[in-house]
């Protein structure tokens, strides 16, 4: 069985489970605080980043690259379509959308949240910056309007199926929904979305997550938010 | 032919450019400048980021992660090793390293060098501000320890082959380089490695790339340097 070093609201780590789940891959987890920078963590990653997949007897698997592509070489069903779609045009807009995600939205809002409302936290009893949470949530308003425009056309993140874009959004969106930072109300067609993808089973693991001394926000594991 | 909507000192264009003329394709540059966000670039990407792949009668491939795969899938040649490692626990170190340099080095350094010293000017005539710069390159200096000590004990970034991972070192490496921000002295590994990787026939047409008002770095274009 893989084991994954993780961290329960890292959008990572969210992206690398929800495709153990799709794929029927039980997963060992064990997780870790990156942001401690244990030496447990730094002599596998001296990142000190997660997920990274350790299976036995092989090196570790580490970051968010290697883990999801190792995933996808690895898991994937042979039978039926996996997360990355067969066509490369299609294989092009998944990308396309996963790195918006993973790199552009994470940039502009997830990472800020995640530093001032769980690491401060946790690292010095620190409360949050308002100023800081104030541009993540403007900046959010706006990828969130980006998206609803996409949705308004297109049953998933990058087209007609689902795909790794659509995990990535999907972890990157649950971990800020934990938060309550996502305004749903303002966004009919990316809750909409939300909803299909939280309704399958590889969703449940996430649900119920619970981070210790921080609940998660009403909604977050109700399948009618 | 492809065409590619680039910028000559973006790291991701340069990776991709590095691509392109390893696998021996003629690619079509068109330099933009992604921070002015003129309405011909932001309506192929929103996202207002180069790389661009263009094809005729095809959709543009969007984004640095697209792109990659892209070229990959399409012109890395059969018959020899290509970018990409062919065992899979050379892959996963090659995506490691990949994420390493497209995001940590990139999010501590290469972008705060490219911002102060080449988004600023162009876009308001400032000046950079030095104490980013500073920070810039007190990371750096972190990030090439690093390398030294992987360069110590291998003849590639991600071991004994080249890859897609030593090409993303010696994009971002290269712009840093033209800006003279990489201290070469106190880095003989790298030093020992930028020249092997610099030497190479793909390397060429980086060598010539010329910022109108921003002049290269002595040294930036010597193999002996």
């Amino acid at each position: 069985m893989p084991r994954l070093l993780h961290h329960k609201l890292d959008p990572a780590s969210r992206l690398c489970r929800l495709m153990f789940a799709e794929y029927g891959v039980p997963a060992d987890l064990e997780e870790v605080k990156p942001w401690t920078r244990e030496s447990h963590l730094l002599e596998i990653n001296p990142a000190a980043t997660v997920p990274i997949m350790i299976e036995s007897g092989e090196p570790p698997i580490v970051g968010m690259l290697a883990v999801l592509h190792a995933i996808e070489e690895r898991y994937a069903p042979t039978a039926v379509a996996g997360l990355f779609p067969a066509q490369p045009r299609d294989r092009a807009e998944m990308w396309r959308l996963l790195e918006w995600v993973l790199l552009k939205l994470n940039d502009e809002v997830t990472r800020y949240v995640l530093e001032e409302k769980i690491v401060k936290r946790d690292q010095r009893g620190a409360t949050p910056d308002p100023g800081v949470l104030r541009v993540a949530k403007a900046n959010l308003a706006e990828h969130l309007l980006y998206f609803n425009w996409l949705f308004a056309t297109r049953q998933w993140l990058a087209g007609a199926t689902m795909t790794l874009a659509d995990f990535a959004l999907a972890a990157h969106l649950s971990s800020l929904d934990y938060l309550g930072d996502v305004h749903w109300d303002t966004s009919p067609e990316t809750r909409h979305w939300y909803a299909r993808i939280k309704s399958r089973p590889a969703f449940r693991t996430l649900l119920n997550d619970r981070v210790p001394g921080m609940p998660a926000a009403a909604g977050y594991a109700d399948l009618d938010f």
